[in-house]
């Protein structure tokens, strides 16, 4: 459990706390510290810093206080790429105090969990701006071109209104024939909801309904509409103010790809260095978990790093120029390429990969998908964040749930109860308090620097997973958006979340989006939902890019303040009643403050202490001033 | 605070939990998970592993009880090199519980704190039955033969029994000339203390009594005897039972060393690739934290990789042939090899190392000082177990220290009455409780498989530090000593502890043995306590290789067990009074149990709970039977 009540230390990324989130080798950069006036009598205070892995120490001065505060400065010369530094409060009584990114510590800390500045080249600003919206092409849309299209031989056709079929074949065959122009033509719906970050899985062709088993990666898939379309998206879009990216899955192609199927069985082929060949008739193969419809890339192979990622025309970089001129890329698994026993290329491969983008066009975002713990990659190199679920989506759904116990059929097409897990054997969905929630996403971030905390994906749900509405806990709706809102990170809206879709697995999500269902009553209030809480984030910079600070964890409810200079953002979010209150000094300027968001109270009482009650579950967002602090 | 009273799950890397700790890749490994009968009523378990950094699970069964536990048991196989695997418990009531290497959580835990299986090369055996006696050489003992020898330019001649000078430029040139040929003939010393493992701090030639900043590594010392006593030294050594490594400094050479000299000022000289050289003059160089006398190595250079490591009469293998054969290296500053802004080829470096000694003579070892964190550093691709003070050294001084408050002189001779820390500017030596002390071990071996763990160095003090009996709270230097031999890891002594030396920090530490005290009683009685537990630990190898089970910890005791099949050991370390009441199972067999050590009480209750009451500071063994587990 990690709750806290009380008012400490604080320190994060963030502009109010770090001069310069885009260092170089060399800078100095100034990083602040905020004490809470009568915290503690204080001796000294100090950052620790381990260049080269060898502790580096300086002194911070106190450069005044300021609206309840005690501000601390100290310099901090960026050493290696990722250079960690931590806060070392000597107290008068003899007691030494840590802070790093997981919190205040009476003993020593972990390198891994420092605060880390990172002086990789950083992703282009809009990243932080962006709320991302997720297309899987067949259940979006259909335009009435698809109508024409024949349906491939391995598809079993659906019409739209049919039901998903989770059970093998049909789960990765049936074919709906939503295409591009269907996105086009609905394009007017994610300006609506205020989305201006389009991802699609992938649109390569492919002989399942997913396309992460692609033929090729030198086409969009026909039955899309093919490249013409492609183009045709992308340009409406960015008419629209509305970025676009697409899904490469670079661990691995499906059998049916070009490459592949002139090196299967054929040693001499040029491509027969791209995979991981077992024998030497190159019959046999390494492939994703098992599934030989999934050959592994070998990423030792020059061969393939120059058509995948170097060279003039690779696979990484046509699509990233005109005419097609995507805003990046998410990579697919991404936490695997490269990785093979004791082989691991990992590092190299991303490296490579953002490098050539910025060649390309540096003004675009490279996305990993890292479905569980995520640190060990993310540390700015590559990778500008991850689509990840322990630091966030998780912990969501480990707190706000309450499981239906409603039958789904899985693959097998077996009755199971049990509520999915993103794939955990756990018995369902853990039960998290909301002090298991905070911790969970305090133990997933502590190891990644805030500005790539920033950039890692922040869903609900995604095409990989059930929909989070099929098992919230009533009311708890508002409360888990409004977190994907409101915290750090990007921002993700499944298309047909908005909708009110459930989905019980990855596969049973997929359902295609119930178009002309807007006015229902029930759909209406829950894209006024969406649009409400995505017009707040982008009305208000200051929740992408302030800092966060925890205010009030208890097992019912979670506070924290977002905080910038210009401006503040004061969150509630709570499962159960709640009836809090926040000691004096830990927000500032709250009475009379706008409720932007929810129905909650807010009251500040004589010593400035706020005290905040609702009936749960409850969401609510008061704007507060932006935070006061001395001249350095 | 980590403070634990309960029984609880338990799993560890010893032989009781895990088949087998040498795998080879694609090994299939059977680990065995303990739980209390009675815990909680479990539904499954299940072991969750990451290859590749994709999970895999594995089912448990359950194959019986014993002794109060139920054992559970899984296939594991080694798909990394060093692969992570963690426990999931779930139970009937829906909660899910974890247990990693920082014990059993609530919520998802990291991949670095998973138990690790490790399929890197292992270690000789016999690392796991050595206790280490570290010799600063200039200061051990003095052979008739120093009298001959002229004292260098350098150097600032000292008698024997003069007080060490820790100030500039004494510090380092203070020079008291004991020699190899001293510890000749001191070995019985060595012999009779129980020791079996001489770490020699450089005896390369060099302009320091230290001997860090060598001149060359092509031979020994002349003021040690040069390399007929070295070679007299090993000999002597290995006839006795007693192995021993060298050290080496790989991060930097001293300035002037043949290499740098041959460089310094001359860019075309053969050697000029070795170093780090900012112009094009070779007159600027990087060097170890600023001091130009050490110049920094430069690990890309493949030059220096073969003079150094790779080539046929390299440094690293030429000390380990005949006529030398010494049984391993401690490289100095293994932390900062190969680092530099954004060159990291620390792994490599290590690794080619360990490979070169492995060609030349497997049964060697491998130890890398990294005196901080050294996680990142310590997975099993190359050093055998670090030179560390977060996992051990500094918990301990943090729970049994009680600063003196003595004044003593720094470099610069300035007064300080302010307790030396390891270099941190923390206000002296943090209060830790014992709570602390069990937190801090578990923080920092948490993300270090076992068998690393078991290699890491587990000194009280080293040339480096202070001695720890100069600030050891009254009553503690058994529990501290009694400490470092029942923990996993290796043992060290460093020369003088023995005698009561005292030291306030790395410099003043250094003091020649006072040979002939021994017969002085407070001498006697310290030689005492190191000959009876370093007996104690000799005599009982479970105390090398046992398992580690945590069955007490609150502020003032901690008590744990050391477990193996054959044999098991009940520890209790208090600076304070105890009275502890383990719960029934904690511990088993332990009515009757003998006690090997120390003044402490057990008594067993009827329902099978174990008190022991002591009067602190207290440090007490008992020896239990081996842990009785059923069969597969």
């Amino acid at each position: 459990m990690w709750c806290m009540t009380a008012l400490t230390p604080h320190h994060d990324g963030s502009p109010l706390h770090v001069s310069d989130l885009a260092p170089s080798l060399g800078d100095v950069v100034t990083v602040r510290l905020r004490v809470p006036v009568g915290y503690a009598p204080l001796t000294a205070v100090r950052t620790r810093s381990n260049p080269d892995h060898e502790p580096e120490w300086t002194d911070a001065v106190r450069v005044g206080s300021a609206a309840g505060w005690d501000w601390w400065e100290a310099p901090v010369t960026v050493r290696n790429p990722r250079h960690g530094y931590r806060w070392m409060l000597q107290h008068a009584d003899g007691t030494v105090e840590w802070l790093n990114q997981t919190g205040i510590h009476r003993i020593e800390t972990l390198d891994a969990e420092d605060f880390a500045l990172v002086a990789y080249p950083a992703p282009p600003a809009w990243l932080y701006d962006a709320v991302m919206y997720q297309v899987f092409p067949d259940r979006f849309a259909r335009s009435a071109a698809a109508d024409e299209r024949p349906t491939p031989e391995w598809a079993i056709p659906a019409a739209w209104g049919d039901p998903v079929n989770p059970v093998m074949p049909a789960r990765s065959q049936q074919f709906y024939g939503g295409d591009l122009d269907g996105i086009v033509d609905r394009l007017d719906h994610v300006v609506g909801l205020g989305a201006n970050l389009l991802y699609l899985t992938p649109v390569f062709p492919a002989e399942s309904n997913h396309r992460y088993d692609a033929s090729s990666f030198d086409r969009v898939d026909p039955l899309l509409g093919g490249d013409e379309a492609y183009v045709r998206l992308i340009e409406a879009a960015h008419a629209r103010g509305i970025r676009i990216i697409g899904d490469l899955t670079s661990n691995h192609s499906g059998d049916s790809h070009e490459w592949f199927r002139a090196a299967h069985g054929t040693p001499g082929a040029d491509t027969a260095q791209y995979y991981c060949f077992t024998d030497d008739g190159n019959t046999e193969y390494v492939s994703w978990l098992g599934y030989p419809s999934l050959p592994k890339f070998d990423w030792s192979s020059p061969e393939l790093r120059e058509r995948f990622v170097t060279g003039p025309d690779s696979v990484v970089a046509r699509w990233l120029k005109p005419p097609f001129a995507t805003d990046g890329w998410r990579i697919d698994v991404a936490n695997m390429i490269g990785r093979l026993g004791d082989v691991d290329l990992n590092e190299e491969v991303r490296r490579l990969l953002r490098q050539t983008m910025i060649e390309i066009n540096p003004d675009t975002i490279l996305l990993g998908e890292s479905t569980n713990d995520a640190a060990s990659d993310l540390q700015g190199d590559g990778w500008h964040g991850a689509m990840t679920y322990p630091s966030f989506t998780r912990p969501v759904w480990g707190w706000l749930s309450e499981p239906t116990g409603e039958p789904y059929l899985t693959a097998d097409g077996e009755e199971e109860t049990e509520a999915w897990f993103f794939g955990q054997p756990v018995g369902g969905i853990p039960r998290y308090t909301g002090c298991d929630f905070a911790a969970a996403v305090t133990r997933f971030t502590g190891g990644i620097p805030w500005r790539v905390r920033l950039g890692n994906m922040q869903p609900l749900d995604t095409h990989d997973t059930g929909r989070f509405a099929t098992n919230a806990a009533p009311g708890t709706i508002p409360v888990a958006v409004g977190l994907a809102m409101t915290m750090p990170g990007l921002p993700v809206v499944f298309a047909g979340d908005e909708f009110g879709l459930t989905g019980a697995d990855g596969e049973s999500s997929r359902t295609p989006i119930p178009w002309g269902s807007e006015t229902d009553a029930a759909v209406a209030e829950r894209l006024a939902l969406y649009r409400d809480l995505i017009a707040l984030r982008r009305a208000h910079p200051v929740l992408a890019t302030g800092g966060l600070r925890w205010v009030h964890v208890d097992d019912a409810a979670v506070a924290f303040v977002r905080e910038s200079a210009g401006e503040s953002a004061l969150v509630l979010a709570a499962r159960g009643d709640v009836d809090v209150e926040l000691p004096a000094g830990a927000v500032i300027g709250a009475a009379g403050a706008d409720a932007v968001f929810g129905d909650a109270t807010l009251g500040v009482a004589d010593d400035g202490a706020v005290v905040l009650s609702a009936e749960g579950p409850a969401f609510a967002v008061w704007m507060l001033p932006g935070v006061d602090a001395p001249e350095a």
